[in-house]
């Protein structure tokens, strides 16, 4: 699929990130209105809340675009969304008939805050890149037990916390934790000193299932992706994790980007998951490509100094898909709800450059990180901001994600003094 | 504190569930009317949202009870939640001035149908029975290797899926999932054959909280405490677990009983957690006794058969108060919700009669139990209905908890045939 040009001039930009193939949703608000629904589209925000209230755009009886979230579009069901889409399409295109009518609901994205996107009903993390999870696996078990038995079987998962979920932009206060050093006798309550960050994707459930679910049908029930940062204190879960999972180790953040990137705007950059070591069980067998061709990179930027880029991966080194984890989600009878959020795991890619987590970029601190400015890092250090980017390329267009970006800030000095 | 005596006749019965000390709170329906907040007084259910219309009883400026959950009156606070129950004890005693006004608002609780009695912000599941997790220790990893190292120093937990959350009397579908014997070279996906229950109290998170809380700050967040089967498919469990914890295992439904009782009914029968083998971090130290005197026991009955009580223990065998659960659980910063369900952990006792789970009733299937009616059990079979019920008894009364039920039906035939 070629650019669809837009007479929106700033969407044309073969480099720009929110071309008419795009349109992401986000929720944003301006200096004196309430925060409501958007679209991307170039370098603007087209304000939904207020075509819907002129009567360009209507979705059903009811409006849906003046709440600051996008679960309500979402309750409405693929074929709606793919109407959406549509009458956007038209709405924005080159020589649309009704630009008169739209142009003026265009917000100038540099003086809008962006918010939240979504309320997000439960949140999942999964643990389903082959490369992150054996070298996580050779630092905590050794090379020989790198990949648990079940590993190849099951996209490996756990419930995460979803009242931590948070949106780029917002600070990461450095948590406090119970640790114990591999030399210590007992355990200590102190503030981490491995916090790391992790590259993911998130897919947003935009509908809800009450019963098992194919694959298929699970990629039917996804609106969208996001980038997701899985905030982690390694030396906190280092110690808690055994024999139920992590727990507080990831409960301080989640960072999420501020644009949903829908399911139809990615179509193009489908793709495969990798050959296969041992057969899947048929519930969990793909009917086409359900990755994406994604690049993704991470920048770690100490405070005033210049960035550096410290890796570079793609969301197509996934083992599993998010269509496999969520129909694994639902094998139990466990209900979806829309507003489900799906971390992906650790998307990290086969050499060293391409590791999506301090934790393996510095192989558990024993090869600290040289940053551009001379630098070293291990794990993240106080006023470093950590900046996540996607995109997919096509044909003179670009699928952008925006940033997801979260700045650590020390932890407090008392956590229990009233503040 | 003795019985307080009321003017509705059933609730002076010594051996009733629900006197006038107790007051727990539900959602109730009757057959031509909405769901909405009461309390239950006797063999009654007093209607506050009645109440409220009438002006008798009003705690905000916007009415709180006319809604199907609790958590309105929950953030409020604990001051309203005090107040509340004053109200209620004036306007239900013996020789109350207002009982004329009263008398119409109470509803018979033999035709009166229970719903959840409040929104599941989230769900967070612990492993803080010593008993227990010695028990299920010794069968998975050795009795030398039974309590994981972190286990006297953590309050051990992992979050639950709130979505699965059921209250009592609704049916259990026995799940599929993916499982793998000892003896099989590859996993299979079919019904769980080892589906059992769990007998825990949960905790229900009345106020938010943004930082790490102390045990004193945590226990005064803390609305009731209800009754809770975390219904758990061990075999799923087994193959699932390493390295991030149980999943879709615990995922198919979690049973609660309808009516919160408070922590203020609860205040006469606090109890201190035991001695402890090594000694807690500041953080956990409790300012006083956390934990509850209160007798629990399990039935269970085939269909057709009469009930046989199969496990009598107490809340007061726990290591981990709820209070200390959930000041751990914000030490990250991990913000808390109204509503927040913590389930305490299977509380077992010291003898094999005081198991919460029928794998450590029968020993993991090595020691099938023998019910009333001569059949065994290892494991809950279909159509066999599991009973809990709870109890704290006082001078001359008994504060009941109702009782926690679910049967366990049938595995679907296809689980991805359409319905």
């Amino acid at each position: 699929m070629p650019l669809l040009r837009s007479w929106v001039v700033s969407a044309n930009d073969p480099a720009g990130s929110f071309p008419l193939n795009n349109l992401p949703c986000g929720v944003f608000s301006t200096d004196d209105e309430e925060p409501r629904c958007g679209v991307a589209i170039g370098d603007q925000i087209l304000d939904l809340a207020a075509l819907e209230q002129e009567g360009v755009l209507r979705l059903a009886d009811d409006p849906v675009f003046d709440v600051p979230f996008w679960n309500e579009v979402m309750e409405l069901g693929p074929q709606t969304w793919q109407a959406l889409r549509d009458r956007l399409i038209v709405l924005l295109s080159e020589g649309a008939t009704e630009r008169a009518e739209v142009a003026p609901h265009l917000v100038p994205m540099a003086g809008a805050r962006l918010h939240m996107p979504f309320l997000i009903a439960e949140y999942t993390d999964f643990y389903a890149g082959r490369h992150h999870a054996t070298n996580v696996g050779t630092m905590f078990r050794g090379a020989e037990n790198a990949l648990p038995p079940n590993w190849l079987h099951i996209p490996i998962g756990y419930n995460g916390r979803a009242s931590s979920v948070v949106v780029s932009g917002t600070d990461v206060r450095r948590p406090w934790g119970q640790v114990k050093g591999a030399n210590d006798t007992v355990p200590r309550f102190a503030p981490s000193r491995r916090f790391d960050f992790e590259l993911e994707l998130g897919a947003v459930v935009g509908t809800a299932s009450a019963r098992p679910v194919t694959v298929s049908e699970a990629d039917a029930m996804i609106f969208g992706y996001v980038l997701l940062n899985d905030w982690s204190a390694r030396d906190i879960q280092g110690w808690e994790y055994q024999p139920l999972g992590p727990f507080q180790a990831k409960a301080t953040a989640t960072t999420i980007s501020p644009w949903i990137v829908t399911r139809a705007a990615l179509e193009p950059f489908r793709t495969a998951t990798p050959p296969r070591e041992v057969a899947l069980l048929p519930y969990l067998a793909e009917p086409g490509p359900m990755l994406y061709d994604i690049a993704l990179e991470v920048d770690l930027q100490p405070e005033g100094a210049a960035p550096t880029t410290i890796s570079r991966t793609n969301y197509a080194e996934m083992y599993y898909s998010a269509a496999q984890q969520l129909a694994h989600h639902t094998t139990s009878g466990c209900p979806m709800t829309a507003g489900d959020l799906l971390g992906s795991g650790t998307i990290s890619g086969p050499e060293k450059a391409n590791r999506g987590s301090l934790l393996e970029l510095s192989w558990g601190g024993k090869e600290p990180l040289a940053l551009a400015g001379g630098d070293l890092r291990s794990f993240i250090e106080d006023n470093d901001t950590v900046i996540l980017r996607g995109a997919a390329r096509g044909d003179g267009y670009t699928i952008g994600f925006g940033e997801c970006v979260g700045k650590v800030i020390p932890a407090l000095t008392d956590p229990y003094a009233p503040s």
